[in-house]
């Protein structure tokens, strides 16, 4: 006991991949937050898992089913899974091809253990969320960052940009749609062009469509599995965060090729052996009679949408546009240069929490991001405060 | 749609390390299994978790306890456990040290992830549950297997076997105390010499500590939390499953130096961000109220071990000794040079399930594994059955 370490002369105590992880900035920021600060710079709402839920998970407790679950998920949630998407795509859809996962988050990880390494690259089309990065980044690959095309109409996705970006040693390419933070809802036609250029080159897709329900125009957003064949390289990430309010649930699935299957079973195994098991039965009950819950929720985002566009627009310094989807607002301000120092002061100046826009790679600095999952007395507060700074 | 794919000749699905990953032998096995068979090849006992744990479940949904919670855990499960391991051991331990993980597993790939990389290699004490090797393997580092030494007497560890597998790249000793599936338990001097070793190289011990609890001559094997200052080298892992009977729930814990804190909130965030929290909170519970279960469970398992103990040394073909912790039986029997066969064998002829001893790397041929973790009454007929085979 008590010898000395070796000490900064030595071996690195971890590995300089894991080392070099920067700090989340949202996090960095978010930790300057007080009691009374409003917090809008994390992706979750202001309501509890609705009861219906809950109450699934209370049975399964008590019919004791607290025991191991298959690695790839009880049948039951995978053939709901499986049913709900066929319907809401009105594609085919075989349970075999999903695995259920211990949030998108485990998903976004276990598909990145498949396709990358030492050596190799996965092309991100951001702005986005940075946990890809900081998956690709544990795994000794490289994350290239491809900025969308920003106007005052949206973002667009720039296909050259992103063939670009691709080289030999490019094993993926990772899509948000619709977008955290950008709103941005890919076509199907940009879909369409985005596998071409990918089966092309061998190159898997990794859709994380975690926003799926969560759009204003339509009753979902396009997806990937609306338009590859079921023998593509495309692995498509969902969860029950967003659609059903379950974001301290962690528990999400993937869709990959049935003959990934066996692969998949042993990359869970290997990850967390199963999400818990009596949270997948209340899975199942989200799944099958959520339908109702999440129409009134999307209705209640609408309205924050429209109240923050309204009231953003108004701001002379702010440049912005209706999110399609998601529910951030993700808006440009005159002359800003360091969104993460200026995070910092909105939160001092008027105890906003907003997410810095360089927080989501390039092409995000410039941008704050505000999620307005949140109740319409909140967001006019926040507005009201935020008024004196952006006007 | 409909494009072909590259198929064989174009570049490979997914990566090699990956498609490499051997189906579990285990696994394999327990896929012949019927519903009459009397499956003993998993480590999980018959009794469902107990009702207090569940009951504090279901309070903290009904409390609204379904939001996003800290990356390293709740405060108050990080409290508890750091006060649970220090009446436990008698050592100092602060709460900061402490991260709350969904399963050993998942701290296992964490700690993995941590340490080991591309060119890497990682040295396992075994014979030993089959999961490192694979989590070593998906991050692209060799596992190196050394042995135990077996006799009669039971398991101890060679420390010159484990000297001569490491090198300079050599990243960490992985050590598994109460062990799965020996029994072995790591006395503290052995934990002191390996500790040095490591101490001398720069190499990290990772101790999975599950059965840490499960042991029968004491109230607890001895912890490398002991013998180790807190800035050592040393992941200490260990889980709920097999101590409060929560094999369902997903919820362990890691215990790290004090200064990989941001790095492992991090490896969490990219991992999957946290467990779910109302999970967590019945966590709490079993942690502060749970001594009076785990001090029944162990003597039920210990009534089980000597009932086990006692039929199978009276096989004439059997070579065993009685385990001094953990829950598995992991006898030798003549002549047996392919265990994963005679696995098959066994279940076709007596419907009964054990897990063959070439699952747990090299040192396991020749012997089968039996989870006592079952009630006197399937056990005694497992036994029954067992003994025109092995008698």
């Amino acid at each position: 006991m008590g010898e000395p370490l070796q000490g900064e002369s030595g071996p690195r105590k971890v590995r300089g991949a894991i080392a070099d992880l920067a700090v989340s900035q949202i996090r960095e920021v978010s930790r300057l937050g007080r009691e009374d600060t409003i917090a809008l710079w994390f992706g979750e709402g202001d309501a509890p898992t609705p009861s219906f839920i809950a109450e699934a998970a209370v049975r399964a407790l008590n019919e004791g089913h607290t025991f191991y679950a298959p690695n790839r998920g009880i049948p039951e949630l995978r053939e709901s899974l499986a049913a709900y998407m066929r319907g809401l795509y009105a594609i085919a859809l075989d349970a075999e091809r999903i695995t259920v996962t211990a949030s998108a988050m485990n998903a976004v990880m276990i598909a990145v253990q498949c396709v990358a390494g030492a050596g190799d690259n996965v092309v991100i089309v951001g702005p986005l969320w940075p946990n890809f990065a900081g998956a690709i980044q544990i795994m000794g690959a490289e994350p290239r960052f491809t900025p969308l095309s920003g106007s005052d109409a949206g973002w667009h996705l720039d296909l050259d940009r992103v063939i670009a970006a691709c080289d030999s040693r490019t094993r993926a390419i990772v899509v948000n749609s619709p977008g955290n933070p950008t709103g941005w809802v890919m076509s199907a036609a940009e879909q369409e062009a985005l596998l071409a250029l990918c089966r092309a080159r061998g190159i898997w897709v990794i859709a994380d469509e975690v926003y799926a329900r969560i759009v204003y125009e339509a009753k979902c957003a396009p997806s990937f599995l609306q338009v590859a064949a079921p023998e593509d390289r495309l692995l498509v990430i969902n969860s029950f965060s967003k659609s059903w309010s379950m974001t301290g649930w962690r528990l999400g699935w993937l869709v990959a090729p049935a003959d990934l299957g066996e692969t998949l079973e042993m990359m869970m195994e290997y990850s967390i052996s199963s999400p818990a098991t009596f949270v997948q039965h209340a899975g199942v009950t989200a799944v099958r009679e959520g339908e109702d819950y999440v129409a009134g929720l999307v209705a209640g985002y609408r309205t924050a949408r429209d109240v923050i566009h309204q009231r953003l627009s108004a701001m002379a310094r702010v440049r912005t546009h209706l999110p399609a989807g998601a529910f951030y607002s993700f808006f440009a301000v005159e002359g800003l240069d360091d969104s993460r120092t200026f995070a910092k002061r909105v939160l001092a100046e008027t105890g906003i929490g907003l997410a810095p826009g360089s927080a989501f790679g390039p092409g995000g600095e410039g941008h704050m991001r505000l999620c307005f999952a949140s109740s319409p007395e909140r967001l006019t507060e926040a507005m009201d405060r935020l008024a004196p700074l952006l006007g």
